[in-house]
């Protein structure tokens, strides 16, 4: 049997908006509901950058994301993102392929968000704010426009270059360039820079707000201020991972906010196990970190449409 | 640039054990010198088998090993265990090649076996005891035969058709079936088994052997008795791992030892940071859980070699 290879086109071809929220939805239920199985993700941190090896299985199937982040990498031409799955077979162990995951990362993170923003945002929402421009800010409004009807995109980053290309990219919305504070007061807004020092501030909140804080990833870096988080109901991706490295893992550490503050992981929301938003005038956040039963959720999508198709495989193992 | 698609023959083709077997004992000189980053491995509990994420990085190399374990496999007729490495550069991140790792896991477990023993045994050990004659005893031999003149080779199995299988496999070694009592009385003796209930007994002891016990990998599993523990001078490839799954975890569990009884690691031994063997009566033990390093320095070894050749490839991320 051999395993198939699937090159970044390859996979990219494949992958559905639409059937990647459903896939990512249905791998936070099966999670919760004890279908599936993820142990922490691993971090190399080395002098240029570092890896994360990503494991989880998931009914169906298994396999482990190893994805780099090398800041310096832009200097070289090279993407500061690479990722590449290993996909195989719960049954039996076998490596039934081995995909390119770097758009797979993209999308995850953006459905993931749409996700939380369809159990915790208003119905109504219409407004989308995007602090960043950079990649992510591409899935995140291909993702929460497939959930939503998203009328108008408030758009702010450091880089106007940045802001520009976004609203190229989405000649079908309106896209327009704003001020933080404006881009604030949107119905859902996504956080997605690599801030240390917060960048939303507690004094532009307005009722009925929903926030993906994104960015925060990793110890040390926060977007919002921690008044936002005091005044909103917190649902995190995973609450050792988001207490370790999330959105709120720089306030715990000061002593201004406590794990026990958080309302519920987007399982509970999904399997409503645990209420989400409790009227129109509450703020909602949710702190993504990032899972691996997101990545695996979609490498078996793209393996399913793949292994039927005529692309390259060899005998590996 | 292209990524290296390394199946099992090309990976077994570039195998060579003695200079494996340098390059492993010179990943444990780095990882101990803090040249070497590796996490604990992640391990995933499915229903008919398990899977493993082992990440590490060396100096030129970094990469994660994904491996299962599935006992039901043979029924299938596929390996029981199979492992894939993705192989990258840690200056860039970028997956320099995916390769099969099944033979190099079999080639680490040999290598830092010999490794071990040619810090802890006798120098002048020259007969060699194996327990459980599966695919493992083959490297074994072939390693432990770079690092020492072994001139006889006894062997026990339960299954006398796989004792059988290994003495044909050596032509140029004498290796004979013998009673678990005189296997245990060699000089080196290697207990490969999956046992739950000790198969080497403190009374077949003699003073200065050495005993590499690699069988017991998980929770539960034990080769040795207790006693003969508690007589030995006993270094370990990782302390938490040994703790938790290695040969002295159930004595641990029992109470019946300590994991301050363990002498040293086997990079402390290499790195001469602390003593091994006493003297010629002394028994020593290396009790390997296997560990990523070991993985990673024998990917590097087998990259370097194939990068200038002619091998299959592709634009992957």
């Amino acid at each position: 049997m051999p395993t198939l290879l699937l090159d970044k086109n390859t996979v990219n071809g494949l992958l559905d908006m639409k059937t990647v929220i459903g896939a990512v939805e249905q791998a936070f239920r099966d999670w919760t509901e004890g279908a599936g199985t993820m142990p922490a993700k691993s971090y190399l941190l080395l002098g240029r950058g570092d890896f994360r090896a990503m494991p989880a299985a998931l009914p169906g199937g298994a396999g482990v994301k190893w994805v780099n982040v090398h800041p310096q990498n832009r200097d070289r031409g090279l993407p500061t993102v690479m990722a590449v799955i290993v996909y195989s077979d719960p049954e039996t162990g076998y490596p039934l392929a081995v995909m390119d995951a770097t758009g797979i990362t993209a999308f995850r993170t953006g459905a993931t968000a749409a996700i939380a923003a369809k159990h915790l945002a208003r119905p109504d929402s219409h407004t989308m704010g995007i602090i960043g421009a950079g990649r992510q800010s591409y899935t995140q409004i291909a993702a929460h426009s497939e959930v939503f009807r998203i009328d108008l995109i408030k758009v702010y980053d450091v880089v106007p270059e940045a802001v520009e290309r976004l609203i190229n990219a989405f000649p079908q919305f309106k896209v327009t360039a704003c001020p933080l504070a404006e881009v604030a007061a949107c119905d859902i807004v996504c956080t997605l820079t690599p801030a240390r020092t917060p960048v939303f501030k507690t004094e532009w909140l307005r009722p009925g707000t929903h926030i993906n804080a994104i960015g925060a990833d990793a110890e040390g870096k926060e977007e919002l201020e921690p008044g936002v988080l005091k005044r909103a109901i917190v649902v995190v991706d995973d609450l050792r991972q988001a207490t370790t490295s999330g959105e709120i893992n720089v306030p715990i550490s000061l002593g201004l906010y406590s794990s026990k503050e958080v309302q519920a992981t987007l399982g509970e929301i999904v399997t409503h196990r645990k209420p989400g938003r409790t009227d129109p005038q509450a703020i909602t956040i949710f702190d993504s970190t990032g899972v691996a039963i997101e990545d695996i959720a979609i490498a078996k999508l793209v393996y399913d449409q793949a292994k039927n198709g005529d692309h390259p495989a060899m005998e590996l193992v």
